[in-house]
C-alpha cells in the first residue's frame, strides 16, 4: 500500500515535472524608453539583464542541459535535441536587406527588435539566432553587431569581446593545423620514409600501433594491412609521405586581431627550420574554414567529420591532403568541443538570443549555426498534443544582402541542415533606396545631402528597383517575403507608403514600416504581427540550383538568376580548378560566391538593378569540410587594418565601477 | 512593537549569514585507491568532481563573489579581498626542487598531495596554487601538469586545454598591441605631423578632444595643453609622432601553438603595405609579458598601471616607447579584465585549486599569479576572535629548480607582493639525487639503469650536495625548509634515512618521505603534519638583494650566492643595456635570471654542484610593465616545435560519451 502509493507519487512527480518542462514562456525586462534616443552603450548599460539561467528554466531546459558562463551567458549542449526530438519545430524565419549602402539598413537591430516585438508583447516565445561578431573589428574602426537604440544584444560588451572563447577555440584549432602543416614538411624533408614510418609508429613494449586516425589514412589509400608490421615498404612509404606540394597549400594562419602586416610573409627563417622558408599569410579568425565548419556541424560526429576531411593542400601526384591525413581532426574537434554548443543571451527586453559561429560572409556562407537554429527551433517548437497556434518564432539572420546571405541561406545552410524557413524579411529603409535611386553619395563627417534629409519620391521609387530584384529573388525560393521598412524620424507617410505599395505589386507578401530602434519591440509589433500571419501559409521551398549540375552551371544559375547577369565568364586558373575540383571529387558541393555585397553585379560601385554585365570567376577554392566551393570573384580582403587612429584609444575600464568604457 | 521585532529578526538573519560564512569546510570527495595505480587519465576520469560551486559555498565566498564557467570551473572576483581584509592570512607554502633532471622529482605531484592531506586528511582549509599550462605542449610532446597518480587537478582536460580562456585573452592583448605598433609605424611614414595630429585627434561637430590615454603622453612629454587646439605645432608633433626606431621593438606577436615556423618571418611583403617589410617573429603565448603582467599584478588598476607602461621600443632619441604611448594600455586591460579573476578547481579529492597565470620560467619568473594567493590566504585565513591554530594553507609551486624559481618567488612576486611565506617544501626523489651524485644519463623508451632501480647510498649520497646547495639557498631568505622525499617503489628505507639525515644536517628544519602518488593525500599525511608544525614558527624573511644597488650587482649576488658562481662576466652588449637601463630610469627593478634549469650553473651538462664557473650575461632585457629586468644566460627558446609524431595523433572525442580521449 506505502510502497504503491511512494511510486503514485514518484509518477505524479515525474508527470509534474516534465509538464514544467513544456509550460515555457519568456519573461519580459521592461523598457524604460527616452527621447531623444541615447547612445547605444548608455541604453545598454542601463538595462540590467536576466540571470541567464533564469531564461534557461524559462525555456525548460533542465540544469544538465546548460552551462553558465558568467551570469549573462550560457551555452546550451546539442543533446537537448534528442529529449525534444518528439516536437515539431517553430516558425523559423530568415532576416535579410536589399543591397548595403554607407547608410545602412539595420539588419541587426530589425533582428532584434522583430524578436522583442514577439516575445516581450506578442507573448510568444522567440529567439533571434545571430553571428558572433570577430574581436578586430572592435578595436579597429567602430561598427558592433549588437543591434543598436532599443534594439540590442546585452551585455554588449561581452557580445563584443571573447564571449565564451568560441572564436579563440577556431583560432587555437586552425593555427595547430598550420603548423603541423610545416612541420610535418620539415620532418619529411629530413629523414627516410622507414625513419618516418618509425617515428609515426612508435614501438612502446615492443609492439607498433596505428592510432585511430592512422586508420582514415589507411583506408583511403586502399592498403589493407592493419597493424604496422603488415605492410610493405612501398606501403610504409605511402602511408609515411604526405608529399605535400608546398605551392598547393591553401592552409593560412588566422588571428582575431585587425593585423595587417601579416597579409603576407615569409615563415620558417630561423635556422632551426634549415632554409625551409615558405611565403604565406594570417586572415582573420572568422575566415577559417573551422568557422565554417563549426556554422554548419549538425552533430558532435558531423564536425568531427567535417574537421578531419577539410583539405589543405595536394601531393605532388595531385591527391588533396586532409586535416585526417595529417592525424589531426580529433584534435582539432577536441579543440572545439565546447565551441559547438551555442551560447544564450538575451536581447534589451529580456527575449533569447543565441549568438553561435561567424564564419566570413564571402569566401565563406555568412550565416550562424546550424545547431543554434535547431535548438532554437525545438526550444520554440510545438509539443505533442499542442496547437499549431503556440508554435514559437526562430528569427535566424543572413549576412550582407539578399543576393548574399539570403542565397547562401537557402542553397548552403537550409540544404545541409534540411530545415525549411517560414519567412523572409527584407530590411530597407528610406534613405538606401534613395541612394539606389542614383542619390549623391556621402562622406563620414559630413551633413547628409538634402535628398536623404527631405522627401523626394522620385529617387526613392527608382531604388525601389532594388529592393523588387530582391523580393523576386526570395520568391524564387517558394518563400514569402515580408518587407520591413526601418524607420528613420525624416521619413515621412508618403514615402513609406510609396515602398509598401511598390513592395507588394513586385511580389511582397506583406510591407510594413516599424521603428524598433527608437521604441524596442513596442516599434516593431505590426511586423511581429505580419510574421505571425504570413507564417501560418505553408512553404514552397525549393533550391536555386541541382547540386549535382556542374560546378560553372551552378555558378552560372546564380549568376544569372540572383545577380541579373547576362552570363559568367572564367579565367584559365578558374577552369583549372573546375578539374582538378571535378578529378579529386568535390565537383557536387554547393557554391558559394565571395562577391561584393555592395552591388548586385561584381562592381561595388553600380547601384539600383545593374543589367548586361558578366561576371568574372577570377579563382575557386574549396571549403570541403565545410562543404562547398567559393568561386573568388575579384579579390577579397581577408586580413583588415587598423587606422591611424583606432577606437582602442576610448577603450578602458572605469576604475571606480570595473566597467568597460569607450566600447562603441 | 512589531517593527522592532522585524528589525531584531532582520539582525539575526544577518547575524546568521555572516556567521555562516565564517563556517569554512572542505567536503572532501573519497579516493577509491587501486593497486597498482592506473594511469593518470584512468584515474581522473573514474572521479567525479564537486560541482565548483559547492566548493565556492564552502568556502564561505558569496554568489556575487563567484562567476561559474560550466560545473567544474569558476573565476572569483577579486574584489572578495576587499570584504575580507580584516582576516589574519592564512600560512604560506611554496613548494619548489632540487636541479630538475630527466627523472622528474615531482613538484606538481606533491603540491596536490600535500594539499589533499591538510584538506582531506587533517581537516584544514587548504589551497593549491599552480600556473596554468601553455595549450602548445598538450598537443605536442606529452606532459600535463596536473599532477600524477592520485594527486592531480581534475578535471584533467579542462585544465590541460582552454581552461576559462585567459591564455587566450593574453594572447589576444598582445597580439592587438602588436598589430598597433606596425600600423603605427606604417601611418607614421605615411603622413605629415599635422595630418597624423589631426587624424589621432579628430573633430567631433568641430570639437577636438584628447582621449584619457593621450593626456598620459602629454604629462610624460611635459606638454601643459589640455585641449589638441592649445599645443604649437612642434608640441603637436612630438605628441603625434612615436618615432619608433625598427631595430629596437622588443614585443613579439604570440600564439599558444607549438609552431617553429613562426620563430623568425618577415612581415609586411603584401602590396597594401608598400614595403615596410621587417623581421620578426612569434613566441608561445606565456611568453608574453601581459603573462607576466597578470602574474604580477595586486589589483585590476595595478593592472591597468602596469600593462600600459610596458615598454614595446624606443624612439630613434633613446626614449622608451610604451603600451599607453600607443594609446592601448585601456584597451588591453579590457580584454584581460575577467583574466584577472583566478580560477577555482579541485584535486582528486576535493581540496581547491586555484590556476591562475603561467608566465615562462626563464625569460619570466614562473610563478603562479599574486592575486590568486592573496585571496587564498584570506579564504583559508584567521577571522576575527578566531585561534591562530584555525589558520588554513595555502601552497605555492615555484617552477623549475629553486636556484630559479624559489628565487624568483621570494626576490620578485613576494617583494611586489608583500607576503611572507612561512616554509619552503623542497621536493626531490632519490632516483634524481642519484643522477646528481654522477649516475648515467637514461634513454626515453630504454630501461633504467640499475643504479636507479638498487640501492646505491654511495651516488645518493654525492647527489644530496645539488639538495644542501638548494636547502642553504632557502635559509638564506630567512625561511623554514621541508624537505619531501618523493616516494618511488624501487626507494629502499636505508635510502630514504640518508637523505632525511644528510637533510637536517644540511640546514633544513625537517625531512619527510611521502607517497601521495600511490596513495592520494592519505600518502603525504606526515608531509603536511611537519608543515603544520613549521608553519608555526615565525619566519624572519629577508631578500636577497636590495633593489636599489646596480643591475650588475643584483646579477652578481645571485650569481655568487644561489649558483655558487665565482662571478658574473658581461658582453658589451649586456653593458650598453645596463647603461640604457639607467639612463631611462629602470635600474630598480628586481632581477629575473634567464638561465638553464637543468643545472645550478649556466651549463646544463653540470649536474651536482659546479664550482668555479663565471656566469655569462650574453644581453639585459626589460619587462618594465611586470616589473623586472631579464638578464639573459646563452639563448632561450620561446617557441616550442612539434615532433614528427605529435601527441594529437591520439587525442579525440569518444563519439559514444563526448569524453576526451589520449590527452596523456
Amino acid at each position: 500500500m506505502t510502497v504503491a502509493m511512494l511510486m503514485t507519487n514518484t509518477l505524479l512527480s515525474a508527470k509534474r515535472y516534465l509538464e514544467k518542462s513544456h509550460e515555457r514562456k519568456i519573461t519580459p525586462i521592461p523598457l524604460a524608453l527616452k527621447e531623444p534616443v541615447p547612445s547605444d552603450i548608455d541604453i545598454a548599460m542601463a538595462q540590467k539583464p536576466k540571470k541567464v539561467k533564469y531564461i534557461a528554466q524559462d525555456l525548460g531546459l533542465f540544469e544538465s542541459e546548460y552551462d553558465l558562463y558568467g551570469q549573462y551567458k550560457a551555452k546550451i549542449d546539442p543533446a537537448v535535441l534528442e529529449r525534444l526530438k518528439h516536437r515539431k519545430d517553430g516558425k523559423y524565419v530568415v532576416v535579410t536587406g536589399i543591397t548595403p549602402t554607407p547608410l545602412g539598413e539595420g539588419k541587426s537591430t530589425t533582428t532584434m527588435g522583430l524578436v522583442q516585438a514577439l516575445g516581450a508583447h506578442l507573448n510568444k516565445i522567440a529567439f533571434a539566432c545571430v553571428r558572433q561578431p570577430s574581436q578586430g573589428p572592435t578595436f579597429g574602426i567602430k561598427g558592433g553587431a549588437a543591434g543598436g537604440g532599443y534594439s540590442q544584444v546585452i551585455p554588449m560588451d561581452e557580445f563584443n569581446l571573447h564571449l565564451t572563447g568560441d572564436i579563440h577555440a577556431i583560432t587555437a584549432a586552425n593555427n595547430l593545423l598550420a603548423a603541423a602543416i610545416d612541420a610535418r614538411m620539415f620532418h619529411e624533408a629530413t629523414q627516410s620514409d622507414n625513419a618516418l614510418f618509425n617515428r609515426l609508429c612508435p614501438a612502446k613494449n615492443g609492439v607498433r600501433k596505428f592510432s585511430n586516425v592512422m586508420k582514415t589514412r589507411l583506408e583511403k589509400l586502399g592498403i589493407t594491412g592493419t597493424e604496422p608490421d603488415d605492410l610493405t615498404a612501398e606501403e610504409k612509404a605511402r602511408f609515411a609521405r604526405l608529399d605535400i606540394d608546398p605551392d598547393t597549400i591553401t592552409w593560412q594562419r588566422v588571428l582575431d586581431t585587425n593585423d595587417r602586416f601579416l597579409r603576407k610573409i615569409t615563415i620558417g627563417q630561423n635556422s632551426t627550420e634549415s632554409g625551409h622558408e615558405r611565403e604565406t599569410g594570417f586572415d582573420i579568425a572568422v575566415a577559417s574554414e573551422c568557422m565554417a565548419v563549426l556554422a554548419l556541424s549538425t552533430s558532435l560526429s558531423d564536425m568531427r567529420e567535417r574537421l578531419g576531411r577539410m583539405v589543405v593542400a595536394s601531393s605532388r601526384s595531385g591527391e588533396p591532403v586532409t586535416a585526417d591525413d595529417i592525424g589531426i581532426g580529433g584534435a582539432l574537434t577536441v579543440l572545439m568541443k565546447d565551441a559547438i554548443k551555442p551560447n544564450l543571451m538575451q536581447t534589451l527586453e529580456g527575449t533569447p538570443v543565441f549568438v553561435h559561429a561567424g564564419p566570413f560572409a564571402n569566401i565563406a556562407h555568412g550565416n550562424s549555426s546550424i545547431l543554434a537554429d535547431r535548438i532554437a527551433l525545438k526550444l520554440a517548437g510545438v509539443e505533442e498534443g499542442e496547437d499549431d497556434s503556440s508554435a514559437g518564432y526562430v528569427v535566424t539572420e543572413a549576412g550582407f544582402g539578399a543576393d548574399i546571405g539570403m542565397e547562401k541561406f537557402f542553397d548552403i545552410k537550409c540544404r545541409i541542415s534540411g530545415l525549411v524557413p517560414n519567412a523572409v524579411v527584407l530590411v530597407a529603409t528610406i534613405k538606401a533606396l534613395k541612394m539606389h535611386g542614383g542619390g549623391p553619395d556621402v562622406t563620414p563627417g559630413k551633413p547628409l545631402p538634402d535628398e536623404y534629409q527631405n522627401e523626394n519620391l522620385e529617387l526613392l521609387e527608382k531604388g525601389c528597383n532594388n529592393l523588387a530584384k530582391h523580393i523576386e529573388n526570395a520568391k524564387k525560393f517558394g518563400i514569402s517575403v515580408i518587407v520591413a521598412v526601418n524607420k528613420f524620424k525624416t521619413d515621412t507617410d508618403a514615402e513609406i507608403e510609396l515602398v509598401k505599395r511598390l513592395s507588394l505589386s513586385a511580389g511582397a507578401d506583406d510591407a510594413v514600416s516599424c521603428n524598433h530602434w527608437a521604441q524596442g519591440g513596442l516599434g516593431a509589433v505590426d511586423l511581429a504581427n505580419s510574421v505571425v500571419k504570413v507564417c501560418s501559409n505553408t512553404p514552397d521551398f525549393k533550391f536555386l540550383y541541382d547540386v549535382n549540375s556542374s560546378i560553372e552551371q551552378k555558378i552560372e544559375t546564380i549568376a544569372k538568376e540572383m545577380y541579373g547577369a547576362d552570363g559568367v565568364s572564367f579565367s584559365d586558373l578558374a577552369r583549372q580548378k573546375v578539374e582538378l575540383y571535378a578529378k579529386q571529387g568535390f565537383d557536387n558541393l554547393p557554391i558559394c560566391m565571395a562577391k561584393t555585397h555592395l552591388s548586385l553585379s561584381h562592381d561595388p560601385k553600380l547601384k539600383g538593378v545593374p543589367t548586361g554585365f558578366t561576371v568574372p570567376i577570377r579563382d575557386i577554392r574549396a571549403s570541403v569540410g565545410a562543404g562547398f566551393l567559393y568561386p573568388l570573384v575579384g579579390t577579397m580582403q581577408t586580413m583588415p587594418g587598423l587606422p591611424t587612429r583606432p577606437c582602442f584609444y576610448d577603450v578602458d575600464l572605469d576604475p571606480e565601477t570595473g566597467r568597460v568604457m569607450g566600447l562603441f
